[in-house]
C-alpha cells in the first residue's frame, strides 16, 4: 500500500483516501499508479462498496502542474508525455465505471479541475455543504476538456459549459440540484453519511449489485434497443443466481431471505 | 377487452386502467398480453391521447414474481421464459413509445421496478404528492436492469444510480425535480389534471402531435446532424398537411383554424 | 452590415441584434442569410464572445409564417423551398455550435418555436425574469421538430415533450430549473448581466477556450472512451499553446500569467 493513498477496509467497505495534502491531493504520477494498482486489487476482491475522499483541506484539485510543466523538457515539448498522462488518467476513471463495486465519492472543501472529474466519474457523491466544485483550468489557460467529459454527462449542458469556460465554482447545493452529486450534508455528518450510503449498498446482494451496475454504463450508451436487449440479458443472468431465486422466494413468502 | 385491463374511451381521450390491484398491477403474462393488444388497437384508431393508470392502492408494483418462480420449473430453469418476459415487456414499452398517440401515466400510490420504468417511459406523467417511486429489485436480489433504460433516460445519472442500488424510494417532489414526471398534484385533483392534460393535447391537430412524437423519439437518440435532417422530413411532411396549411393561414389572419 | 442584423464589437465582444421587431424578429430568409454572413465573419476574426439579443419586444418568435405561406405558391406546394428552409436554418444553429467563440443568448419577452431553439442551441443563456419560452407551433398545426432537437439535449425529456404537445409557454424560472437557459435575471440588469458573463469568458486565454468549445460537441455526442481520445488530443493541443505555459508557470509561481 502506497503512504500516497490509504486503504482502509472494515467489513465489505473500503475506503480509498487520497493522502497528498500538500499538493491538494494532486493526480500525480504517484497518486494516478496507486489508484490504479488498488482498484485492480479492489476488482478482484470480494469487497461491497468503496468510499474515495481526499485528506487535508480538499478532496482534490485535479492534476499535478509542477511535474507537467517538467514534462516539458522532453524534445518533443511534452507532448507524447502529456498524451500519456491523460491516458493514465482516463484509465483510472474507467477503473472505477468498470470495478464491481459502487464508488461513493466523499467530497469535502475543493473538488477541482480533474478533481471534478473524478466527482463526476464515480457512481455517487455525497459532499459537505461547504464544497466548491470547479473545472478552473480555463484560469491558467488549460481549458478542463477531459473533465468536461464526465461533467457533461452528468448536469445540463449549459451549466457545464459555463463552469468551463468562466472557471468559476459551484456550490454543493447547486452541484446537488444540477445532478453532480448525489446531496450535500453538515460538514460533521459527512463520513456518517457516506458510510451509511455505503453500508446500505454493501447489504444487498453482491451478484445482483455487480451485474447491475456493470450493464448501467453500457446501456447507457447505447441506442434504446440494444439497451434492452443487454439489460435483458442481464436481467436473465441475474435470475440465474440461486441467491437471487431465495431472495423472491422469501419475499413471496413474506420472510427474510437466508443469503448468509 | 380484458377484465384485468380496462378500457373507457371518452371522446378523443383513450384511459387504459390496470386492473389487477391483488397484485398491486403486476405485469402478468395477462396484463402484458392485454396492453399489447390494447395498443395495437389504439395505434390503429382515430383516438388522440391516451391515460394510462392503476386500480386499487398502486399504479403498478413491476413485475409477477410469482409466475416469475413458477418458471424455474422448466428444464433450463426458466432461462428461455424470463427472456421472453422481458422481451414482450420491452415490446410493450416500445409499442407506447411507437404509439401515435401520446400517453400520459397518472400515477398513485407506488410506481415500482417495471412500474416506475413504465411511468419514465410514458411520454409524459403526473403523479399525486404522495406517491413513492422505486426501483427496488436490488432489495430481493434481482437488480432493476431493465427499468434502468427508460429510468436513465429521464432523470440524471448519479440519482438513479443511487435508486437502482439503495433501493430507496423517492418522493413525488423529488421526482418532478429530477424529471421522472412532469408534475406532482394533490391526489383529489390527479385524475382531472390527468384529463385536462390528455384534453390539451387531443385540442391539437392530431397529423401535427403524431409526426411530432415520431420524430422525438428517433431523433433523441441520433448525432445531432442526423437529427435535424429527420426532424427537417418530418417539418417538410407536416407542412404538406392542408390542416397545416389552414393553421399557419389562419394565425396571419388572426383567426381560429377551421378544422372540423 | 444587415440592418436587418445589427453588429456591435465592444472590445473583443461583439453583440448581434436581431433587429426586426414588426415580426419579433422572425428568422426570415434575410435574417437567416444576415445571421450566417455575420457568423462566417465572426469566425475569421479574434472577437473573443458573442451576445445575441433581439430588438423590440421579444428575443424571437420562430420562423416567418408569412414567407412560408408564400412558399405554398411553387408546383410542389412548397416542399422544396420548406426543406432548403430548414436546412438554412439548422446550417446558422451549427455555425452557432461551430464558432471558435462562445455565443450568449440574452433573451427578454418572447422565445418562441425556433427562437426557443436558439436560446437552446447558444452555448450559454440569460434571460430576463418576465420571459417566456415556448414551442407552440403545435397550437398553428405545425409541431416543433426542428426545435426539439436542440430543446431535448438541454432539458429533461418529459418536460420537453410537454413543452412541445400543449405548446405552453414556461417561465424564466422554470427555464432555469430545466437546463434551457443558465440563469434569470431582473429585467433592468439583463444587458449588464450578460455582458458580465461574456467579458468574463473574453478574459480567459482565447486559444483555450476555442479548443475547448470545439471539443465540448464534439465528444458530447460520443461514446465515452471516444469522448477521452479526442479530449485527450484536445488537452495536448492545448498544452502545445506557448500562453497556457506561461499561465501554469505563473500558476506555480503564485504570480499574474504575462498574456498581454
Amino acid at each position: 500500500m502506497s503512504d500516497i493513498l490509504q486503504r482502509e477496509d472494515t467489513g465489505a467497505i473500503t475506503t480509498l483516501t487520497l493522502n497528498d495534502p500538500a499538493t491538494l491531493n494532486s493526480l500525480s504520477d504517484d497518486m494516478l499508479a496507486a489508484l490504479s494498482a488498488q482498484l485492480s486489487d479492489i476488482a478482484q476482491s470480494t469487497q461491497k462498496a468503496v468510499i474515495l475522499r481526499g485528506a487535508g483541506k480538499a478532496f482534490c484539485a485535479g492534476h499535478n502542474l509542477r511535474q507537467m510543466q517538467a514534462m516539458r523538457q522532453a524534445p518533443d515539448g511534452g507532448a507524447a508525455a502529456f498524451a500519456d498522462l491523460f491516458d493514465r488518467c482516463t484509465a483510472v476513471m474507467a477503473q472505477m465505471r468498470d470495478l464491481p463495486q459502487p464508488v461513493i465519492a466523499q467530497v469535502h472543501g475543493i473538488a477541482a479541475a480533474a478533481g471534478c472529474q473524478m466527482v463526476a466519474n464515480c457512481d455517487m457523491a455525497i459532499a459537505d455543504t461547504h464544497t466548491r466544485f470547479a473545472v478552473n483550468g480555463v484560469n491558467i489557460g488549460l481549458f478542463c476538456s477531459t473533465p468536461m467529459v464526465a461533467l457533461s454527462r452528468n448536469m445540463p449542458r449549459k451549466r457545464a459549459f459555463e463552469m468551463l469556460t468562466t472557471g468559476d465554482a459551484i456550490s454543493a447545493q447547486d452541484a446537488t440540484e444540477l445532478g453532480l452529486i448525489n446531496r450535500a450534508v453538515a460538514p460533521d455528518t459527512l463520513a456518517q453519511e457516506t458510510i451509511a450510503l455505503a453500508e446500505k449498498v454493501a447489504s444487498k446482494l453482491s451478484s445482483a449489485v455487480r451485474i447491475g451496475k456493470s450493464a448501467f454504463y453500457t446501456q447507457i450508451e447505447r441506442p434504446i434497443a440494444d439497451a434492452y436487449a443487454l439489460t435483458r440479458d442481464a436481467m436473465v443472468q441475474n435470475l440465474a443466481q440461486p441467491d437471487t431465486d431465495e431472495g423472491m422466494q422469501a419475499f413471496i413468502e413474506k420472510r427474510a431471505p437466508n443469503w448468509d
